[in-house]
Parts: C-alpha cells; structure tokens; sequence
C-alpha cells in the first residue's frame, strides 16, 4: 500500500486525511527536490512520533526503494506542494498501478491553484513553465518559446523556478531571452509572509524579494479586474 | 478581518491552518454553488461547534454581506476547492483589499491539481473551461471553441461541469460540436470513490459514472506514458 501525499506550500496546510494516513503508515518517505516546502519536518515528525526519511533525487528517481517496500508495507511518500503536480511522482503513481500495488493520492495545496492570490484568473493561464537553473552547457531556450507561445494567444504564464533560485536571476534569463514587458514576481506564496509585485522586469530585477520560493507570471491579455488588482499592489 | 478558506474537494481536506481560522471566526458562512464538495457540513459544525450559514449565489456576488461583517468581525468564507480557483472569490479578495480589510487566503486541494490522477502532465494543460447546463435560449460556443484552441495547440483542457452536470450530457453537448475524438472522463476525483475512464466519446456517453462531480478532459498530444497510463485504465 502507497499513500502519495501532498504537504502544500506552509505548515498548516497538511489536512486530516494526510495526517491520518501517516499515522497508519510503517514507513514515511519524503522528498523536497521537486520544490520547496515552507514547513518544518522535525515538528511534523514530533507530531506523529515516526521517523520521516528524506530521499534524494537518486533515490527516488532511478532506484525502486519506495515500490519495493510499498509491496510489503504501508508506505507513505510525503512531497511538497500537490503530489501529481511534478511528473515524477505521476510517474511512481503510474508504476505502482502497474505493479498491482495498492495507492491513494492525498491532494494538497498547489502553486497552480495559489497563483490566484496575484489576482490573475486561472481560466487565463497557459501551460505553466519550469525553469532550470542554467548550466554551464545547458541553456534551454524551451521554457522561453512557450511562454511566448502563451503570449501570442493572450494567455499568462506561470514560471516556476528551480528549487531555492531566485527570481532576480530569473527575471535577468528574461531579459536576456529579449523580454521587456511588466511581470509579476511573488515570493513564499501560499504563506502568510507572502508578497507579491508587479512592475517592468528592469525594475523589479534590482528588487530582494526575500527567501525563496519565488515564482514569476509573464501575464497575457489583462482583464480589467486583473489590471486594477495588480495596479493596486 | 476575512479568511477566504478552501475546503478542498472531499472530507479529510481541510487543513489545520484552515480548522484553526474557523476556530477563531466570529461568523462563518459557506458556498456551494461554484463547486461540489462531497464533505458533511453538519458535521464540520459539530467539530467546530458554531454555525455555518450557506449562502445563495445572489447573497454572495450581489449582496456585500460578506464584507459589511468583515469590517467589524472576524469572519470566514468557506468555498469548495481552492478559494481562488472561481473568479467569483477573487473578485471577493479584491473588493476587500480596496477595502482596506485584512485578508488571508487558504489554499486547498482543487480539481486543477487532482486532474493528475487521470495521469495526464499539469505541464500540457491549456485554460480550463466551464461548461454551463444549456438554457433555453443559451448555448454558448465558446467552451468549444477553447477546446478547440487547446487541440491546435497539442495542448490537453480540462472541462469543468456545471454544479451537479453529469458526464453524459456533456459529452452529448461535445458531440452536437462536432467532437468525436478519445476523451477522459473523471468522476470524484480527490475522494477515496474517484473513478476514471478513457475512450471514445460516442461509446462513454453511454456508460453510468455514478454521482456528481465528473469533469471531462479532452486530452491534446499524448506523451507515451500518459498514452499508456490512459489505455491502462
């Protein structure tokens, strides 16, 4: 038996039904790769009197540790955010399915839903956007073609950025890919230290937006209601 | 002072940090008529021991009740899903703010995350659409032609039922628009009773799935492993 389990974006956002699983659970997982979790792991483990084991990407991506105890005991997988937000973990979902293992997914608070807070209608959005830290021989023009494609067809772009990278950083990868237009910028989303701004990407760059996570929405077409709530900011 | 609180999709959703704002509340009042939640409102009042005051469409969007009590109480607005997913509540947190009332949103479980289980990536999402129940002298054509707009793009769109709509008769709608492609149908997705089915719409719309919700997803480009997760089912 498998429980996928979201932790949401903050402390307080792990509901009943995930609590409840954990309690019943032999052995907890936990992964923080796929993106930050505002919360803190020693009060939950305090909490459920268990021990949480933090997987490394290795691990939970090339090695088959999680289905293999899953097969035998009641294992549950905690993961930040929703957990079938990141492919990897639809990937597992998809696994164990097909293995014959037993899986509940416990649905938590997303970024994708939480973007609301800047006021931006999530009918509007297109696909959202992951941008990777750049290598030294890796720079993905990608994430940059789809955001214009989001643009041509009016619609805004969630960006999400690599683990702990911030958005000054994204923000210049912007520029340099020829961008120049008003974005907005918010930081520890889904938080009650949450801030959000809006503004021209020359400016906003010279901007510290505090600890990460930040995410950056290239917006399209502005509805009226949206325009005024992002002036007002 | 407002909370706008998710209660997410199904019972166990709500969060600690939701339960304790409701502890807190003066006056908590609820909707249900932008979404479905398959929870029991009577016994979250036991929980809590206070009253949940259910409020109609027009006492929500034209009435300003809500935000005559928040100027002076504390007050808690309790919605299906995630409180920012319906543009109605986002109107509601941006009145506030212009308002000067202090607001803080908590987030929850929504049908735009829980969409994963049908093992399709949020990454290839375009806009979501709401489908309204037809009225008498009301067929609006611009849910399919988003639809429409997605599939030029390879992108897949999730179709968001009207309260109580059942899959069949939108899949019957999607049929009198010319459609006639492979589709997803999800039924209670985010509880432990979720059910999903893939196939041609001409052979779904003949099948039972069960009560409400259902949403519908016409799915874009398939990536393999979505193909395989889809035809798994």
């Amino acid at each position: 038996m498998l429980w996928l389990i979201g932790l949401g974006m903050a402390d307080g956002d792990i509901s009943q039904r995930a609590l409840d699983a954990m309690r019943k659970a032999d052995r907890l997982f936990a992964e923080f790769y796929t993106s930050t979790w505002t919360g803190d792991l020693g009060k939950l483990e305090e909490l459920l009197k268990k021990h949480i084991e933090v997987l490394s990407r290795e691990r939970v991506e090339q090695e088959d540790e999680i289905l293999e105890q899953a097969r035998e005991k009641r294992v549950a997988f905690l993961v930040p955010g929703d957990p079938l937000v990141a492919t990897t973990h639809a990937d597992i979902l998809a696994r164990a399915r097909a293995a014959g293992i037993k899986v509940e997914v416990i649905h938590a608070p997303s970024i994708i839903s939480a973007i609301g807070e800047t006021g931006l209608h999530v009918y509007k959005f297109g696909p959202p956007v992951s941008l990777p830290q750049p290598q030294k021989d890796y720079h993905p023009s990608s994430p940059f073609e789809k955001i214009r494609a989001n643009l041509r067809a009016g619609l805004h772009t969630l960006v999400i950025l690599d683990t702990g990278m911030r958005a000054q950083q994204a923000l210049e990868m912007l520029e340099k890919n020829g961008m120049e237009q008003s974005v907005v910028v918010a930081a520890r989303l889904g938080t009650k230290d949450a801030s959000i701004a809006y503004g021209k990407i020359k400016d906003l760059k010279k901007q510290d937006f505090g600890r990460p996570p930040h995410v950056i929405v290239v917006p399209g077409e502005l509805h009226f209601t949206e325009k005024e709530f992002l002036e007002s900011l």
